[in-house]
């Protein structure tokens, strides 16, 4: 139940649509997710943060894949469903495997895990890791 | 300041001393950092959580530096300063450059942002992201 | 699906009776939201957080819309379903517009954004924002 | 660095200062730890605040030590420095051993990894597991 | 609608199955929730994950419905809906009382209040609470 | 112990000084703080983050001083310590009182208090909740 109405292409503003537009175009897709439907309904948003996920995930030092994992660890973390379901969906377009889900699901698991450790004993950071 | 004293390889029980050996045996190293000699003053802990770290992080369908970023990714959103420290530097030892970094902590920040969008509109999950 | 059996006006211990009324009295409504009726399995808990929120939400210092945008900002940063409905309509109640609500989510998701760039990449706190 | 003066009993309002002493008359002791040096900029966050303290963590269906275990399970999930300090000192106060600390702090990190793989692989609840 | 199909006792691995007979034969039920059917998708998480919950769950220092209730503590703080319904189960099977579980909410929401004054107002930590 | 150098405007790249320069401007200051120092070592997320802190910050439908306000709320919930320096810095140099600081973190404490208890009981969203 969304906070606002979804914004499909056809009744989104002129500035909406062209972020529909770039979208679609970018991902060579005719489909939008609801995530920026429901950014349509402020297109300042809209843009300002498709311009960001579009600069941010593009291929560069780590290639796509890899950030979409990065993305799930976030996710996960956060208990963000909505984040969870679309971003394990783009990994698995750009090729994640059941094998590979598996075992980034389990590190993010040992990860909190050993936060907790690591915050609940105060361990001391070692000057070895400090950068010089 | 730890809650516990930490507990150095002289000093420990033979159970955590076995697990001290591993540790370096496996990373080929002389030296364990903190986490550990503070896990030690427990060792059914130290075992268990070192037992765990040993196979998720080992390569698999995933690449050790590709863990250690996912490590990062959870432990930035936990806001877990030793956590951070450890594996950005492991990281680092397993070839991670400034600008993955760079990349990785750009991932990391719009994921946060965008969990919180998401879930401030909450946004319905569309049907074309759920697993059949 | 609640822990409890939500505790309906009728069928309240006379304590929590007691706060129904005064919920009711203070909010000049003859209606009680689900948060409420929960509580009201515990009594003490009822009256005690009850008039926590009474004297918090309460016109002081800052305005009871700037109250209730915080208490939005804090559901959304901690995925708290019913939370964010129950501000964000209580919000609503007290004049939120369409364009507050986006440029709250806006700096919302922004806080989220920064929030982890500063613990990822640990920075300093400048001397300047020391308070003396 | 804390935000606000801390308020020390000799310079304190006299709202403030009943606060201090019944804070040193519960806990039977003339010592008053920072937290509450710094609410008392703010007598009416302080009263209140120590009002639930007082009610909250009084022994009832639980005791005092498992409330502060609670306590401490809370303040580590959320990586609260002050307060995994302040929790653990009551603890020990009130009797938690050793063992008993390493076991709590053992459950707070295995609940931190399952809490992430249940949400991570978005488990459904069990029928099973919903109150009637 | 969870990331993977469920994979019941019938059709698992060999090595599943294993840990779905320990599970049982540990629980002393014929039953096994949707957790376990889950990570049985990938049977190293699933035995490791399982050996983990088995040693740390069992009494020792403190008693399982403590250990039960720590871990409602850490799932409520995480919003973790699966864990929250059930780990709460699991308390009650282990004889948790309305009563306990209203006193444990309680401990669990102060928790969260005061670790967010604690954390906001910066507070310092006493010297009296650092372990020497 | 910052991650990256952190990088002066005099050694900073071209595109890292037009953002330095940028924000002197519209803050009408000669000083940058660390944040955008750690920032300038990729000068791509440097641009993009100041772009959106000048766009989202900006006076609006809130007023500048609220924005910094839900800025707070949300790094005190995410116990970033940074971002509660920096952000409680700016809006005191935008006008904020001792008693508005103390009012916001009541109600952030608040919040988090009402949160855990709204998940930890799984209150049911209220109909009249929900927008149409």
């Amino acid at each position: 139940m969304p906070m606002v109405k979804l914004v499909e292409y056809q009744e989104a503003s002129s500035e909406a649509r062209a972020v529909f537009d770039d979208i679609m175009a970018t991902r060579k897709t005719d489909w939008v997710n609801n995530f920026w439907k429901v950014l349509a309904s402020h297109p300042p948003t809209m843009r300002r943060v498709w311009e960001s996920v579009k600069q941010v995930m593009a291929p560069g030092a780590l290639d796509p894949l890899t950030k979409e994992m990065l993305y799930i660890a976030v996710s996960v973390t956060n208990a963000c469903e909505y984040c969870i379901h679309s971003h394990t969906a783009a990994a698995r377009a750009k090729g994640l495997t059941d094998a590979q889900l598996a075992e980034l699901l389990a590190v993010v698991g040992l990860a909190n895990q050993t936060n907790a450790l690591a915050d609940g004993y105060r361990v001391p950071v070692d000057p070895q890791f400090v950068p010089r």
